[in-house]
């Protein structure tokens, strides 16, 4: 509390900004904001120098995470390279390989599509066991363990640079630009928004955000509907290469729509949320800025996983059965998953989100559009240079010329938002994608220098702000790590085969090998059953087919119950659910252990906390002491001086003068 | 910062001591330590500052738990009118008492035990649905959030308390005892137990737990065989009335071993934790504390909630079917739960332990044991005091006597751990037993006077300890409180009826009503299927019996695979498990959003924190004014006195004396 240093600090701080500028920035540059330092640290403490202790934690979570991110991305490889290594030894798909014409399968659409053999998707089973191993159940437990464990470490982290950056006691409120004219006001006049007039701002957004999340899922519904009439018209079609690509086709365009989709929307909801926020009228800068996360955070989280969620939990769970199909608007029936099973697909459908999501929107979007801003700013200028040319001499532009060339800063938010969707590809589905934490960790190694490279020598010099955390983040990453456990575990059982698998071993199997799997999972149908003007009109079977087979545990057809679910559709359900429970209340209690073993402090620092508060103590005893040294001295003097005059009418007039420097 | 205040407290504190005995004692006793002031609000203020900080946040804590009881208690007598209310409704019980001879159930024993009629348990199947009805799902769910809320404001009376009381910012540091010889010695030789000395210690340690454990197991275990054995012998009985009383003699017998088993290890778990505890030679007396804690906590839990665990989820479950019965120690079977369903039962155990528990540990003991030690203390003293009546001559004792004739106080961790392990009963099976809050509440009416009046005049007064928190036992409420959202959504799916209940009605009922669900419950089995020498030797039926009932959802005797699990037990059994992710998330879910809605810090007290930092601020600049100004005084006056003398040389000796002084 030396107020010296106070004044000194304001007066050198127009000195201190042009050193920063002419030593700092450069140096920046060099250690730091170049594609070439990739591999090295962070300089953290220049970076909180030059641009602030917000943008200085920024840049330490994001290097906290990407370091993070190699264990579990070495981890997701060994997982990945396990199912690879398995995949030859794998039972149920050589099974399905092999016995070639061992299982007939019913039609996958009414008419046009023919029987087919199973083994024709030999490769869709064989590429889904990579995916589909029980490795990744230790790998999803891993990664939620592995989530808790970054949070801790963030937390140890952050209270670090709090102490050495000196953020402890710091509290900011500063408010917010939309309540200025409004607040300002109030705290003359007394006067409060009272809940009159602030329920319409609230009901508009609830409206609002009510509907985009119902636009989000009329999007999907619509991405699904594309999938179901572009698949029963392509499988009409006369030609033969378009006959037998389509399932090929029709995923990857849609997926491709569903990519689209998500970035016109991101944007769109971007802009909804600050609308919306600023409607709220919210008190301070603070405030604004969590309210406008939480809204824009939920939105986009909703628009960009809404697709992935249908894959994994509902696409293929309402098809109905042979004979008794489920129809969409009279004559489309609703989709199935692919012959290897949903996971599949689920894969596909997450690797191509996340990667075109990362490239376009995080590189092409970030690099790309400043670029082009700039060369449209720049053309404009040249065009307004040249009439200004005549009156204007200097032809050499100032540095503040130059700088207000830039672009300006817009806030932290879109980094942060970026980088917390990828996290949730990384925690939420990582059952069914291992590999996302390595593809994750590519990202960031670039994304780091991108956005140093952006605040260096892109932007316009951002206002530096001070900010002890990284506030509301904290709690969504904490939030999306709770929701990944339950995630996963459905991911895991009903997602995946591998309860079925597991039921089938060791309560079905006669032997207790996987033999024989492949005929467990698929129920017969009595072709005789289908409903007339479905059956396939022209069939390649040279035997009349009399049974088909589908994927379902349903009774067949010579049961009392005929495709009504069997008792191994129940037990299986029962083993999925409770797997469920296990998986859940395992993890969470090994987090919640992980989270109580690593203190939230870390020990040096809080023992140098200690340390300075006992050293403050003694400061502050020997500054009094000394004052009384001085004030004895001059009393002494006085004493000595003229013995006739008395100092008791000063110290009479000034009791606290002795009061307050009396050490005990 | 004032330090005469310090001088001032130093040298008032003696006198201080006396006031606050003559002064607080006898106020105390009349505004609280009687059971004549139960109704008023507890004087926490007066409290804190005859005892000391850390009993008074114990009587702040167990008033505020007290006053949470009120509103669970009066939702518990709801809940439980309401079954009362529905009970002649309930058409399940009414067909299990109306059709007098429709279900001839299978018998209970080998040899010795008739059919029987199911109606003759009419009065059971009635009972149980006092607790088994839809509104114990309501109240599970309520006292989940109940709990949740109460931790939240019992850290916000905390921190308003640790305000008022002035504990931010405080930390405790001491040697415990145990580490006293040791430790001292380390901090003066730099010296450290290392991992080689402290690990006999911590293996000990975990060998001794893990065998209390095991005994406790053995203790339920060894009552659940004596439920076997006497029930056996006891059906052979010659005796009519006997025989006919088995089950009610057996299980009251068995209950009142469990309880007196758990009493009896309560007290040695309690030593066996404090030795293990000093064995770990833990640092300071908080981690000494800390570490008994959980200890004594793991172990008092486990004993308590054994026997209440076993008849939960274990009873019953274990039985095998009429024909294949599970035998233990060769031909005695394993035991059913009464024909109520085990609810039922889990009641009775529940409330008699927690009755039990509560009357006899914790006012039995806490009165009667204090009671009997005085008086042979007394007795003891008198006997001695004879000898010595010739040399002493005093006859009125001192008060400082009278003082030492008291016992002495030995701590708050029974008084927190009897609370904490009511507060699991409350909790943790609240689902069986929604009267738990009732007596919990009439427990804790007493217990807070019980207290107050041992604490002010039964034993000596304690030693004062600052405390800014409750420490370690909110954690352990923090974990039962999660702990109870998974027991309690097994209890409802697994123990009670509910499940099969709606699945019944949702899915096989033929016109959607409750009708013939006692009916769908039981299954078939075919007399002449019993083991030979298992048939009962007489039978009182006058027809002959060809097939019996048992409660089980099994494949009746004609179908392909008799006896088998059929397709109903394992959609039920889904079902079951459905509900359980079901309940545990949305209640994890509401929880959560409970803590996040309300704020840690009373807005308030953050308010008035941000104001006294202010204030702070501007004294501190106020006073160093003054300085200022006293100095200048001085210095103007030697330059008026003498003005040849300079007092330039003093001034740049303490050239801090002006640093320091010059505000911004």
């Amino acid at each position: 509390p030396n107020l010296t240093h106070l004044t000194l600090m304001g007066v050198g701080a127009s000195l201190y900004f042009k050193i920063s500028v002419d030593f700092f920035a450069p140096l920046l540059y060099q250690e730091w904001a170049r594609y070439g330092a990739f591999y090295k640290y962070q300089p953290i403490d220049l970076i909180r120098k030059y641009f602030g202790e917000k943008i200085g934690l920024y840049f330490a979570w994001l290097g906290l995470y990407t370091e993070f991110l190699i264990p579990s991305s070495v981890v997701g490889i060994i997982v990945f390279l396990y199912g690879c290594i398995t995949m030859e030894s794998d039972i149920p798909s050589k099974e399905m390989c092999d016995q070639e014409k061992a299982f007939t399968m019913c039609p996958l659409c009414d008419k046009s599509c023919d029987y087919w053999n199973l083994s024709t998707a030999c490769a869709t089973g064989r590429a889904s066991h990579l995916f589909d191993n029980p490795a990744t159940v230790f790998f999803s437990i891993f990664m939620a363990l592995w989530a808790t464990m970054f949070l801790e470490q963030w937390k140890r982290l952050q209270m670090r640079l709090g102490y050495f950056w000196d953020l402890t006691g710091f509290e900011e409120e500063e408010f917010s630009n939309a309540c200025l004219d409004l607040c300002v006001l109030q705290q003359d006049e007394k006067e409060k928004l009272t809940w009159r007039d602030r329920m319409p701002g609230y009901l508009v957004n609830v409206a609002s955000i009510l509907f985009m999340i119902t636009l989000t899922f009329s999007a999907v519904f619509g991405v699904t509907v594309y999938r179901i009439t572009t698949a029963a018209v392509l499988s009409i079609s006369k030609n033969e290469s378009t006959r037998s690509n389509v399932r090929v086709t029709v995923t990857a365009t849609a997926v491709i729509i569903n990519l689209v989709v998500i970035l016109i929307l991101d944007e769109i909801y971007g802009a909804v949320a600050k609308w919306l926020t600023e409607m709220e009228v919210p008190k301070t800068e603070k405030t604004f800025e969590e309210r406008l996360i939480l809204k824009a955070f939920l939105l986009k989280f909703v628009n960009s996983y809404a697709p992935i969620f249908y894959v994994a939990f509902f696409k293929g769970r309402f098809v109905g059965r042979p004979g008794s199909y489920v129809y969409m608007f009279d004559g489309y029936r609703m989709e199935e998953c692919a012959p290897g099973g949903c996971l599949m697909e689920l894969c596909i459908q997450l690797s191509i989100i996340m990667l075109g999501k990362q490239l376009i929107q995080n590189n092409l979007f970030e690099i790309g559009i400043p670029y082009l801003k700039k060369l449209f700013r720049k053309l404009k200028d040249e065009r307004t240079e040249k009439k200004e040319n005549d009156s204007n001499h200097s032809k050499h532009p100032q540095q503040w010329d130059l700088d207000y060339m830039l672009e300006p800063f817009t806030g932290l938010t879109p980094e942060y938002m970026e980088m917390i969707i990828q996290f949730g590809f990384v925690t939420l589905f990582v059952a069914s994608f291992p590999l996302a934490p390595v593809f994750a960790l590519l990202n960031n190694i670039i994304e780091v220098r991108l956005d140093a490279k952006k605040f260096v020598s892109e932007l316009r010099r951002p206002d530096t702000v001070r900010e002890k955390d990284i506030g509301i983040w904290y709690n969504i990453l904490s939030g999306i790590g709770k929701f990944s456990v339950i995630i996963n575990a459905f991911v895991i059982s009903v997602t995946s085969d591998f309860i079925p698998r597991l039921v089938y071993q060791y309560a079905y199997s006669q032997n207790g090998t996987m033999h024989g799997f492949i005929n467990h999972t698929l129920s017969y149908f009595n072709v005789s059953h289908l409903k007339a003007g479905t059956q396939p009109d022209i069939s390649q079977f040279e035997q009349e087919v009399i049974f088909c087979r589908y994927k379902d545990y349903r009774e067949p057809p010579w049961s009392p119950n005929p495709y009504e679910f069997s008792k191994q559709y129940w037990s299986v359900l029962s083993a999925r659910l409770a797997f469920v429970i296990l998986f859940q209340n395992l993890v969470m209690f090994l987090s919640a252990l992980v989270d109580w073993m690593i203190p939230d402090i870390p020990k040096d620092i809080s023992e140098q906390i200690k340390k300075e508060k006992s050293m403050l103590v003694d400061f502050f005893l020997k500054e009094e002491h000394e004052k009384l040294k001085l004030i004895e001295s001059f009393i002494m003097r006085d004493k000595h001086r003229n013995k006739g005059c008395s100092n008791q009418h000063i110290l009479s007039a000034h009791p606290e003068a002795l009061g307050i420097i009396v050490p005990s």
